[in-house]
């Protein structure tokens, strides 16, 4: 194994926060280890391009808080072609880069795992997604952040909620599994959480939440992944009652941005830490992670996976609403 | 004049935070004053309905920092009615309420001028409102907190739209004149602040915002009450360009909602006990607000008034944005 | 064993956000499953005095998110004498309570063990405190919340200890470990964090940290439970340079409050359902906890113990700061 | 007059959350004036210093939010000197700076009045302090996001006060007059609220408060520039009570930092533009504030003038605590 001598590192996907409390991680671990570290900006654009910066440890500690990612990111059709990855891998050799860390989602890992056909430089993956929906990890970098933004709006919603006595239908970010739409639903007492291939009985709802003129709020949290969302949803109920006093609200990309929470700097400082460690130890083509709350390791084509709500989760639904 | 010894409360119109504060102001100043005081719930409702509950001055202090409206609020189709308001008249000669607080918006103040044609009891208003467009004063309660809101969450979207250098048009409330997109715009560096009654040029805003290719985000305020809207105005700019990375966010009812601001906590006492004080020198149907300053008390029908952007303002705007 | 119809619980100890979330948890599952509530006040001491009250599901639902306990707490005297422990007992039966859930510390399961010789009803433990120094749990209620508001306002003096590059020294809680001093500086870029049993040199220190005129700002985070403490050091710092511009700034009382993290709400819930469903299986004096990313139940008299740093928080202090 | 074309600008004093958003308003319309910026880094030092930079607009404008202060601030020994003066009047020279705008508290104008008495550019001012002591202008920078923040965390302390019933004195910043004492203590229903020449009668807080067994919690907000102090009160109300359950909080340096308040960023920006159409109308050492909520121009030997507390300010004070 040739020695590693000079990291390059990029963000990748949709920015969450406490991708630059990875980048501080990876940083400073970098420099405790004399290695040169560069970071490549725009994701795999900057591979491409050859858009390199060198990172400066202490630059990166000073923003160990934000959201977004210093780097930029972009989403790149360039590098699905097998001609952009071949100039990606000319960048990197002119370079004298000898190893390089991802910080992104499934689809950055499924790049590296395309870019490892004709590149042999070890490539170590840190999970940044606010989806959450990774397998080899029990958190991404983001997602605790996103549902504290989730929660936070969703409590003043319910100020001025409560004040009506309104139907609420909130919808909240999330792809295929609901995860934030569980939690936040959960964590603000909502009164239903719809969430993908959950069966949705409006007239039921409807039942649960009364008349029009109930005595409270009625909170419903939609999931943005849900088969139906969250204008049909009011448009249905709507039908089944005409009078009802309802209003939606979609929380949208607020919930990708904002100051990383306390969880989310911590689990980006040791998930940096731990990539370049990894590469010290001659590990490759695996994404650093979380696991039973262990540092864990996980090959790039054992991440991309179908995520199931576990039995407690299901549970706890199942007591607490919907 | 009669001499008052309990007084009535309630709040109308949308909730806006500032409205519990208001009411402590109230609790705390007649409870100085040997005043009795009943709050009606839901608005105008709960006077016809005769709902009115005793109202507990170390419950209100309690919640001084808390959102909506303790007393609920609804819009009243019965009020409108002759019959309404006369039902209305006889739960207050039945209750022996001498005099009539309300906290809400042009729509409360309007009834009140109404009501005020069949019942001659003294009539005190609360500016409540977050759009901050009521003649009399400079500033409505909730105005502030929605600001507030408004560029937190804009603070947070704008990481994102930095990470990916994106156009971002972000929706906020605000009716016929734009008070809070001009805040939260100034506030937050936006590019570009829309409100009523300014032109719209999108060649010249994708100009200014650059090629696809640009190096940086481009944040767009829009308010809630321009003629164009957000949806719209994004269907416009891709028609000039389709290939641009843009994104819609609507603020929605969150800037309704949370903990009053400093700002607003401090205004809902200082008008709930100048209106309680204002009801004990005789005063009637008038309006206590913040003019220059000063508090000032303004009769009913100067309070509707048509709100135009003031020089400064429209200076500023031209300064800072489009 | 008998039968559970009727479960009693309280919050003991230092309060922390999450309990609320705890209590919600435990409602609604002894709702789901038909078992009648009660809630002793001011732990300990509402149990020798009988204070119970019938607690409402849908009013801890709507209080999730509430930092402090709804049920209060308190330390009590009396609860650590035979006599004492013998009034509660006789309370619980009059009173037909089958099982008792106490959310609190290790000075609450404590009690538990002591009340144990005498009271065989079974007993649940929830682990309340915002220290994180529990065995038989990664995480206990409050904890993510009280790092999070010391990093909020560690970010706070961060903006004017860079304007003046002062040297702050910022004290946090904790006891025996310096969980919170280590989360909260390695999250906020600490340039050096004291936690007990680290060894202290403030000459090295202030030779990293530089001469007086630095260009930067140096932050130090102090814990509570330091051997030194946060003033003596200072003292000793400004006996090496007289001339150096240092603030101290205890955060205090503040980490102890406000609204729960998203964490801390699931926390609760997850918890206060596994303790109501732990009874109703047969357990007896354990508490409740997530190990390793697992509900877990643990016996009281193994909760207690010496919490070591671990070696990954180890590594990382080397790396990151002092 | 000479006409302006190179502006200096400089930070002064302590800092406080809207200096960013000035210094953005001034960049801005100097921008649109064709006028050269530079800025002078820590405060009266960066001038004698000559350590200037360019300032540019739109990285000014990306900090619009930021608490703290981009060009630094320190205290300057030197320019009390009348050498160091005259060092500063060299470098204003040498650099062609043909006016200077100056952010910060009185300390700051005194020097520029100072200064005028030998070198004749215009000097501008613009009210940068949390303390919001100058006449004036109705608000100084800072005031709204200090006050902002200290209620913010007294809600959190009231969490954990509530919880244990317990007695909290709680020390905010403020000079000499106790504005911030007033203001969070009045928007955060403090039960008492010392400030400078308010009398102390403990013996009657401690009445107030109740015995030891009180069923709520009783929140007392201390002003720093109180005669006594919040540690001495505590003593005080000890002796008459050694058995009262009574914490200490100071809030401290967190209220000079932090994200600018809504309120913040529109004065900042206000003031920064009318400071440099000021100096553009051949007004010299004045101090732009808002009076009576318009923009005021006022001669820097009239703003420093001793503070009283207004009579509305008074009487709400009698109404809601102490």
């Amino acid at each position: 194994m040739k020695t590693i001598k000079h990291i390059g590192v990029f963000t990748s996907g949709g920015d969450s926060p406490g991708m630059n409390a990875a980048l501080h991680g990876v940083a400073k671990t970098a420099e405790m280890n004399n290695l040169r570290l560069s970071g490549f900006k725009k994701g795999y654009e900057g591979l491409i391009d050859g858009d390199l910066v060198q990172l400066d440890s202490s630059q990166l500690k000073k923003n160990v808080h934000r959201g977004g990612t210093l780097l930029k990111t972009a989403r790149s059709k360039r590098f699905l072609t097998l001609e952009g990855r071949q100039r990606a891998m000319q960048i990197l050799e002119t370079n004298k880069v000898d190893a390089l860390i991802a910080i992104g989602g499934d689809g950055t890992f499924k790049g590296l795992l395309a870019f490892s056909e004709i590149c042999d430089l070890p490539f170590l993956g840190i999970p940044g997604t606010i989806d959450n929906d990774l397998a080899g990890t029990d958190f991404t970098l983001g997602f605790d952040s996103a549902v504290n933004t989730a929660i936070e709006n969703i409590d003043k919603i319910r100020d001025t909620a409560e004040s009506h006595n309104r139907i609420f239908l909130i919808e909240v970010m999330g792809r295929d599994c609901g995860y934030i739409a569980i939690h936040s639903g959960l964590g603000t007492g909502a009164d239903a959480i719809l969430i993908p291939e959950s069966g949705h009985d409006f007239t039921q709802l409807l039942e649960k939440a009364g008349s029009y003129d109930r005595e409270e709020a009625f909170v419903v949290i939609v999931s943005e992944g849900d088969e139906l969302g969250v204008e049909p949803a009011a448009k249905k109920i709507k039908e089944i009652n005409p009078e009802v006093d309802l209003r939606i609200a979609k929380l949208g990309h607020v919930q990708r941005g904002g100051n990383a929470s306390a969880f989310d700097r911590m689990l980006g400082i040791r998930l940096g830490t731990a990539a370049v460690e990894a590469l010290l130890h001659g590990r490759k083509n695996v994404m650093a992670g979380i696991l039973n709350n262990q540092l864990s390791l996980t090959p790039f084509d054992q991440v991309v996976k179908e995520h199931q709500v576990n039995d407690e989760l299901r549970s706890l639904l199942k007591i607490f609403g919907s």
